[in-house]
């Protein structure tokens, strides 16, 4: 057996100490699957006092992540510190330079500096492997780069933020609006300490960046990323949605077209039967669609101690292995740098309208979306809303983003509506 | 750039020709992502004169697959003859001994000769992958020996044997008999030559067997999976099951137990609304828990040409790659020789009874029951079905096999039966 693989670790939060965990609990385990012992030599973290649910005294102490990125006896190091820049970057740029591979679970990073990273890494030899940065548990990022390397992709989407699906799912079975289940959430402490790269959906955007640039070997582009988070969802929709069969997700998508490529994070609607619909709680779900192997869908844990710990640890134990690996499937120089395309791919589209109660008010709804040259699919009027409006649920057939945003600014203009028209997205899966 | 990496192929029925047309259209993607050429030089099936779907005129037809196996410009024999003897184990014998890797899709030999090769191949210091042998397109062989090499699997299960779901939901919707839905089968062409193969649960036994070997760190025994097909899942049974919530799925389920390890493969029920339950027709789906991970449902399709063969190239590519790992994910002589157990875990059970209609009858039933200490969550008594019976259907709280065996065999000396009680386990899912 080769020379034990020794770790110094960044950030014992709860992933950090849930790989500390694995490490001690399946030593045995995993020198026999990796072919060598992986022992912990450094660890690091922002309150050496605090009390952490794992025995940290076997190892190395520092009291900068720095010191742990650079250590002579660190082979690997195991960034979780998480953030797009500052200590987490430095370091990771350290210990590469220091001749160490890298695992991190960094999605904020590899999004916005990850094609940087990347060439640096490859520069340097070294390999940077962040499968827990996708989806947590989710064996997402060895999927598409590896079981579907014989595969043009030709679309990734999937629910990668547990929380947001928390809040919806929550919405739809307690009957809620949007404000309640963002409060208990809070509460129940589901939320980041900026709530915004949750229900924004920053986070699963990041993640949706990553895999794009996995899946269709382009430069991770992050910006490009066309996003709209949960908090125009309203309980109405959620209610309407489900009368019509669907249910909504918080949906990100990407796909390379002729026009370029199409990233897009939002809530859709989705089919109620389906297996991105039937998702329910804090439970991830990706899909990929490969011109081969047809459509795969993976599903399981998207966060939590374990599930990010058994991510960050296949990695571990590919770099024990000795597999060795361009960052992002391929040489970091061979990724395109895709043209960014707004969402041009037709879909179906959901619409609601509140429509004053009076003589030809549908008439001139269904004249513009006419002459947006949407057709109808299906329409539903309710009974009186109120005392002057009528809700009108509109399901469309496929029409272009382009010919829903004229209808959206045109319709106002008729004079009918009672207030701003919401329009969803009706994402085929 | 490295050397090319040349593959010769044994077999050209539709996987093999499926992993010609990938060669052939993606060779510059596949360079990018191996980091090396991929180049077809030899290969051979049964009959050269067979139109095939793809341009083989480029590669040297050997008549013999030993040709192939051992041929000095061959770096990776890629054997897909299938069997789980004869030319297939010679072929992959002669080229491990030739210095060559190997990829096969081969579940049969590998559930039955799987030890032997891998001991064999371990020796000599290459390796044999095989991801298309379990499940086709669904990465479920690296999902387990990679993405989960942190967690102790304490449970698979699967639905992969694409032929058997197709009849069994074929037969909820179309409302058919078992016959009449295989008679349609065939003719279909989705039944092996041996339907037994299919039908019988000897297929999706190879791949569980497989699946416990990975999952469990144990020799590959397919001997000890506890076999049964589908034969007698009646049309009835459906019907009653999906009265009750539930769908019957031919379920293979190994797992761990301080008794051994169990396998099994027979039709169970599974809540309808379960991952499981939702899959129909030709669609496999492999659950997997972990101590960390918790559970991941991996689903695609398990079967034809593209996915199979997106599959065996993702082996190729990890060869390309310079990937080395044990075959079972760990060193062969370190797999231990689970002791197997006969399927002890308690579950529900579901029991159909066709009663006399006569006083007393379902009491008789009730004290059988009680005496084998089986309690009872629901039960429905059905209108009389024919003159003389009644159907009772059963569903009991958690009980052992051994005590639903002694209430089977019990059953029909109460005199109250008018035909065998039927039994089917409900797996938890």
């Amino acid at each position: 057996m080769s020379s034990p693989l020794r770790l110094g670790i960044a950030g014992l939060g709860t992933v950090g100490i849930g790989v500390v965990k694995i490490v001690q609990k399946h030593a045995e385990m995993l020198a026999r699957r990796s072919g060598r012992e992986v022992a912990i030599t450094a660890v690091s973290a922002r309150d050496q006092m605090k009390n952490r649910d794992a025995d940290l005294s076997s190892y190395r102490w520092e009291t900068d992540a720095m010191a742990v990125a650079t250590a002579e006896d660190v082979d690997v190091y195991v960034e979780l510190i998480g953030g797009d820049n500052g200590i987490a970057k430095d370091s990771i740029e350290a210990a590469l330079r220091a001749g160490k591979d890298v695992v991190t679970a960094n999605k904020a990073l590899l999004a916005v500096h990850g094609q940087d990273l990347a060439v640096l890494a490859e520069g340097l030899g070294r390999v940077i492997r962040f499968e827990a940065a996708v989806a947590g548990g989710i064996p997402v990022i060895k999927a598409v780069t590896e079981s579907l390397a014989g595969n043009d992709v030709t679309r990734v989407m999937g629910v990668m933020n547990g929380t947001c699906n928390y809040i919806l799912t929550r919405m739809e079975s307690a009957g809620l609006p949007y404000e309640a289940v963002f409060e208990e959430a809070r509460q129940l402490g589901y939320l980041e300490a900026d709530p915004q790269l949750d229900v924004g959906g920053i986070d699963a955007s990041h993640k949706l960046a990553i895999l794009s640039s996995i899946a269709f070997g382009t430069q991770v582009d992050f910006d490009a990323v066309e996003i709209e988070g949960i908090e125009r969802v309203s309980i109405d929709d959620i209610r309407r949605a489900s009368d019509l069969g669907y249910r909504i997700k918080l949906l990100g998508v990407a796909q390379m077209t002729a026009r370029g490529l199409e990233q897009r994070m939002s809530p859709c609607l989705v089919p109620a039967d389906s297996p991105l619909g039937q998702l329910v709680g804090g439970t991830n779900m990706v899909v990929v669609e490969g011109d081969s192997v047809g459509q795969i869908v993976l599903r399981g844990a998207g966060a939590g101690e374990g599930p990010t710990a058994s991510a960050v640890m296949s990695d571990i134990v590919e770099v024990a292995r000795g597999v060795r690996m361009p960052v992002f499937g391929q040489p970091a120089a061979s990724l395109t740098a895709a043209k960014p395309a707004r969402t041009a791919v037709p879909a179906a589209y959901y619409l609601r309208l509140e429509l004053q109660d009076k003589p030809g008010a549908l008439a001139k709804i269904a004249t513009v979306l006419g002459d947006a040259g949407i057709s109808i699919d299906r329409m539903r009027q309710y009974g009186q809303h109120s005392d002057s409006s009528v809700p009108v649920l509109v399901v469309t057939h496929k029409t272009t983003p382009e010919a829903i945003d004229y209808a959206i600014e045109t319709l106002p203009g008729t004079g009918v509506l009672v207030s701003d028209p919401v329009e969803l997205r009706i994402e085929e899966v």
